[in-house]
């Protein structure tokens, strides 16, 4: 049992007080963890997307205070009563995703959407009592996803902590805790190429690459990037793409580009954009017969995707994924696992570092599309 | 070899003049098959919507005088050049699509969507040499999707052609030429309900009669018929069917009552009817996170498939089906064998038998809704 316990801990984090503003690094109070609750020293964390989304908080209800973070590797402190598989000193990634063990989905192989635990971008509060954990001499500050990584030390439900091997790295694998989990699984968990055959990549962001990484594990020949901005493919060929296109450079839809270029269709195809366009072409873009399309990004709210029914009666296959359907605490052992044995390359992903005091650079990284991966040092 | 090999022989066929008239019988000459056909003797043909939709005529273009029928059992009566899988004497089911056995869909383990005999509703020749190989008095009479079942004799490419067990009654795996294996394939090979699962058919006709027998047989507990006419629940339950939903008894869309049913949705969703609105109510009943939508019906041209992408991201699967994704010459033996072991049950499906000399009752009893299949007894 670490000194500190059942007390509250006094540490930095960085503070988001209002939409779009630059965090500032507070001092915050760290309630111990309640039942089912473990607390993390966090160690290292990754600006990702979805964090910029929402802190910006254009299209959402805002939240603030609030403490962001959601990718990160860290240190099991503490844990609350009844938490079992985990103890202090374990080496943990949270995720902003659950696996509460007990529901119908845990209990499906095919389902990684907790129905406890399932992602909640509005909830700024822990589910066991509907209170933080975070406050700034008694005032509360919001949770975020449940993780609130940009704390030197946090309270997570233990079902969003997945224990990993001591031995890894966490200043790397702690990018697993999202985007690259979500990229890599749609293609090897969902879309499930064969070796030898054609994979489309819509969208080379972060996702996307770990979308193409996926392929390349998975041994397929043809890797097509598709993107908007040409120069992202020369950094994509890292990542096993061989072959692009730029929608913009062709006078008819993309879909029948890679037709033309596939005899027929690309066996799989990834959307990672969000854009409906992309969802769309991404679908129709593959093969007749066997081709199967993966959904990733997320559409806006008002979107509709929209089809000749006949595409499907061709054989077609349309499948969406969520964290790319890995189960986080079942399944991210193994995906460390990937990355020990080589056969995952993770540093390809990991584009800037930054000590914790200066992560605002990392926005700046991310906001100026610099950055696939910043990595936050915490504690610096 | 038999005697009428090489020679013309002349028989009768029901020909159909002109569209939406009754068919009539008449002495026709079947000229002996071309390199790579067969020819073949009709012992039992039945009777399948796609036959009264070309007939009729009303979206398409009309190609008359032509000989209908695709769902039949014979026996091989003679083979053209090259012709090896085949001799006569064999039992035989014609296919309206065929497995070349060389292109990429033939090729690929999960595709039946042969590049050289997929279905062809408007060729009326047969592809070797552009030529009919019917006539009368020596005018042409088209073939119909490369089987032309209504006639004692017809030709037919030889990758259209599966030979079945010689034991099997031809005049019940008859209909397992087309509407039958179509439904059957779309749940067990498709949707592959697990053992206890939930699986709402949309349609209670043949097609989708037959998807239910597949739940049935898949070991589904709970099979939930939709159909806009109540009755048929009665007959549906012969094929597993045990719930009933009649959209129109509802005043919330049909995926929602069905949503209701079953805590959140069904395991998997067989779309039988091709209206358009059942496609998108069938894709969103299916549970997050494993639920799997099929669509088998044929829709109208103009139709879109609508839905937001969320319900794809939220892990549900949409996939298409043609012909249940049997390929002919490899699957249709092996689905006479589950009808021989008893797994399958085919006597459901047949309600009515006429005469060859009455085939126009069996588009009578079609018309009106009153019979599933009418086996039509060849040479009375």
């Amino acid at each position: 049992m670490s000194s500190t316990a059942g007390q509250v801990i006094k540490c930095k984090a960085a503070v988001s007080w209002e939409a779009g503003k630059p965090l500032v690094i507070e001092e915050v109070e760290v309630a111990p963890p309640q039942a089912g609750e473990v607390r993390l020293k966090i160690l290292y964390t990754s600006l990702c997307h979805t964090d910029v989304y929402f802190w910006e908080a254009k299209g959402q209800t805002p939240l603030f205070p609030r403490i962001f973070g959601h990718e990160a590797g860290g240190i099991v402190e503490s844990v609350g009563e009844g938490v079992t598989h985990l103890k202090p000193g374990d080496h943990a990634l949270p995720v902003f995703t659950g696996e509460c063990g007990d529901c119908p989905h845990c209990k499906s192989e095919e389902s990684n959407m907790c129905d406890l635990l399932r992602i909640n971008t509005d909830r700024g509060v822990m589910i066991h009592d509907s209170q933080t954990r975070f406050s700034i001499k008694g005032q509360p500050i919001y949770h975020f996803v449940g993780t609130s990584t940009f704390s030197e030390y946090t309270v997570v439900h233990a079902g969003c902590v997945a224990k990993v091997n001591p031995a890894a790295p966490l200043d790397k694998i702690c990018v697993l805790s999202c985007g690259i989990c979500t990229g890599l699984g749609a293609t090897i968990n969902v879309a499930k190429p064969k070796p030898g055959s054609s994979v489309a990549i819509f969208g080379l962001g972060a996702v996307g690459l770990a979308a193409a990484e996926g392929a390349r594990i998975s041994g397929a020949s043809r890797i097509i990037g598709v993107d908007l901005v040409s120069s992202r493919f020369e950094e994509a060929k890292k990542f096993g793409v061989n072959e692009f296109v730029n929608p913009k450079d062709h006078d008819k839809p993309v879909q029948e580009v890679i037709a033309a270029m596939t005899n027929g269709g690309v066996d799989r195809a990834v959307e990672c954009t969000g854009s409906i366009q992309a969802m769309i072409s991404a679908f129709e873009c593959v093969h007749d017969g066997w081709g199967v399309a993966v959904l990733v990004g997320v559409p806006n709210k008002d979107d509709a995707f929209k089809t000749h029914p006949v595409n499907f009666l061709n054989e077609r296959t349309l499948k969406g994924t969520f964290y790319g359907n890995y189960k986080p605490r079942t399944d991210l052992p193994s995906v460390v696992e990937k990355y020990m044995n080589g056969e995952l390359e993770l540093e390809k992903f990991i584009t800037h570092t930054v000590p914790f005091s200066e992560i605002n650079k990392a926005f700046d990284y991310m906001l100026k599309g610099e950055s696939i991966r910043c990595i936050i040092r915490m504690g610096e």
